[in-house]
């Protein structure tokens, strides 16, 4: 690459700002655009105030872009903004689950009808390189199941839970405190979050469009101190579990409150981490295990998905019929 | 791929034979020719005899044959074939961590004279997708250090001494029964291998040549039934760890049997799985468990390699100045 490939950042919250920040400082690319509610998001990620701007349209329209790093969080205006861009022919990166999972067959056909590519590693998993191990996978075994700890959030209230004995709404607090879990923590705790994002695992393992809907959720918020002494008891833990497995034809799709035994890898899954184990029928179990959120290993994702638009183009989109 | 690509395997070992095998199931790729030294290894493979060759120059020579999967084991003649096939203009994929860690510089100098494709996923930690992942985080990280426990055989005698009280050398004779120990088990228990897999994984994260006798290396032969019960008393185990750790511009690299304590994920890594943790700067630590051996997670990771030198050609090539 020997001239600057210019990129967009749609949102400058705490994930936006970093990715922002570290491709001013990368010389292979160049911040055409930074897309926020506010100027005082700019000034706090220290953006340059010329590139911060309120119209996404206008952004994902601006010929100096081939790349758009979509970080607003919600389902729209992400969607609609995202399709957009690559419709334009623009490569699409993105760490947004909600968006993703609800919208993913619009987003693969905008993907096609621009030559573009689609690449969400972040979405799920933050940083662990999860999307990139199971197109590897998929390549030459039949997922069998998935199942993951895809929420950092739950994660931490229920291991200081178990650690500490605590109750759920003291480890809530201290989660919230973090700055962990929102103010409103109902995405979190009710299980949204882990279904938007085994949605997009169970679309990308299946080849049909599995929509949040379909999963059978249960959150964490009724699990108490004793549930959780019950588990130590019988040698295990309790974790929120997202899991996909196949039965004849059909996917059976949860995410709930899962006792875990204490030889599984996955009791050891402590603080905000996130884990996912990939069942192929050749490879066997595969475990990956880091950190599943947090602005520096979320970005590390995204701007290894960017390097990865450019080099790969269209061919970097994952090949699922939706 | 509308056209079959032609494929030479050297070797018809059980992972060789698994190979062959799935080369011929799979309508995407053509088996040309497979080495070996007897035609017995054929016919146990279930390999047309008149693939069958005794010639690995001449295979490796052969027009036909656009990519070479190298699974002969041992340094030489594995190592030349490689160094003549990428000459050639052939793409390369192996599992040979032997011939990969003594002569690296050599066959990627290969790689780069005949614009071909090397791929070694296979060499280190069987099926588990352990290169792409360190590739992608190698893209948006400095790799501060990485440990694995990358030999099940020496795994599966501490594992076994753990959980059973077991002595090392009825540990050992078990894993020789069940075939995951050689008659002469030198190679595994002495830490040999563990370090040739170190010495390749030292090299892409160092860009330099890190020579399997740079490791420090303590095999598990002298580990005792009493020094498994003291960590045991520690509310620990011990297990194979082979390390690089970054100190200044230099790599601290070592191959020992090692304390690891209850609440780290490798204490669980159980039988002869393999793990591998790799510490980024942006990304924190990213663990990745699974099957570090066997016909069929190997022949897995090999297939893989294959379809991504077909995919990418002298792109897939590790980009490190050796």
């Amino acid at each position: 690459m020997s001239e600057q490939v210019g990129v967009a950042v749609l949102g400058l919250g705490t994930i936006g700002g970093e990715v922002a920040r570290t491709i001013v400082a990368d010389d292979r690319l160049r911040l055409v655009a930074a897309l926020a509610r506010r100027l005082e998001s700019a000034n706090r990620a220290g953006i340059d105030p010329s590139l911060f701007g309120v119209d996404g349209a206008a952004i994902v329209d601006n010929p100096d872009v081939q790349v758009v790093v979509e970080v607003l969080g919600g389902e729209q205006p992400a969607a609609d903004l995202m399709i957009r861009a690559l419709a334009n022919g623009k490569h699409v990166v993105t760490a947004n689950k909600e968006a993703v999972s609800k919208n993913l067959p619009a987003i693969l056909a905008a993907a096609r009808d621009g030559d573009a590519a689609f690449l969400c590693e972040a979405s799920v998993g933050g940083g662990i390189p999860l999307f990139v191990s199971l197109k590897q996978i998929m390549e030459t075994n039949r997922i069998e199941r998935i199942r993951g700890i895809v929420n950092g959030t739950t994660n931490y209230i229920l291991w200081k839970m178990e650690t500490e004995g605590t109750a759920y709404a003291d480890a809530l607090a201290q989660a919230q405190e973090l700055g962990y879990a929102e103010p409103d923590p109902t995405a979190d705790v009710e299980g949204f979050d882990s279904s938007y994002k085994l949605a997009i695992l169970a679309s990308l393992i299946s080849g049909r469009h599995v929509r949040p809907e379909e999963i059978d959720r249960t959150g964490i918020s009724t699990v108490t101190a004793e549930d959780i002494e019950e588990a130590k008891l019988k040698g295990g833990t309790v974790r929120l579990i997202a899991s996909a497995e196949r039965a004849g034809d059909n996917l059976l799709l949860r995410v709930a409150p899962t006792f875990v035994s204490g030889d599984d890898l996955f009791s050891l899954v402590s603080a905000n981490y996130n884990a996912v184990e990939i069942v192929g029928d050749n490879v066997g179990p595969v475990m990956l295990h880091g950190q599943g959120a947090g602005p520096k290993p979320t970005a590390s994702a995204i701007l290894s998905d960017v390097f990865e638009a450019i080099r790969s183009g269209s061919a970097a989109t994952p090949k699922v019929m939706l």
